[in-house]
């Protein structure tokens, strides 16, 4: 029954790794807390560079930089 | 003064069934709690299937399994 | 599946209150959009008045002046 | 490491403007709180006006009322 | 810099299992997709079990029927 | 229109400090994007340090090593 948000910026995640969060985070939360994985729900939020802060500035002027 | 956060998978919610969410959860706050409708805010997010996952796998790989 | 996060000031809702809010989101989502109420999740978040701000201003504040 | 999440409609936000929202929201808590500006996140969501409920209505149905 | 954000139902999660969880999901991003585990944030929330709400009722009342 | 959550570590935050954040955030929201103060809402969840990760382990972790 958990529910899980994981939010990323969104720089090319394929469907295979999206998968594989999915599954790995449902494991984890079966493995440690013995949640039920068949009600364990994963939403993951791909989020545009220029929405995305830290330090104070954009992911996007970040990036820009070199960082 | 409530907020409340709809997360549905993105398949083909209509603005009309959107209306209908956006109604019905302000008038059953108001019903249930007297919280002023005026400034109950709905907000629904749409998320791509490959992006919701429950039971460990994407909705994407349920849907082409018939589920 | 759908995830349905409320957030309300934490003014004394009861158990009997939450749950017609629960049963509530649960069929206006299945009535609406035809999702299942079995994988249906509803959260109810109550926060201290001291955490919510509208008009620039807790609720804390507001409440002492009347509103 | 203070996370903040800034829910907008989406109408025409520009970069620069999501600079400011990003930089100010980071300095307020650095002079606030004293934290760290290099940990903290934003991360602004710009949704659409269909998605958007107040009053009990879209923010589109509203906007066409001329609200 | 990933945010992840986990909510589980109160139901007696220990330290020891909380670091689990922030060690694994921190892990999964880093071999998954690259993610820098130094800026990744994770949050869990801990629900009260009147609070949350699944398959239409709360946890509490599918607890006292031994769900 | 807007809606903030600011997440933060329960580390002492006072009343006070917390009317400064929702003052700011909300006078922030209205210079740079126009937004209405009337109803603009801003909700501070204050995360216990057990359940606040970051580089993959706990701030009460890193906080008992001088971090």
């Amino acid at each position: 029954m958990p529910y899980v948000n994981i939010k990323i910026t969104r720089e090319g995640a394929t469907k295979e790794q999206k998968e594989v969060l999915i599954a790995g985070v449902t494991k984890l939360l079966q493995e440690t807390l013995g949640k039920n994985p068949q009600t364990t729900v994963v939403v993951i939020d791909e989020v545009e560079t220029d929405n995305w802060g830290i330090g104070g500035e954009s992911v996007t002027v970040r990036r820009k930089r070199g960082q």
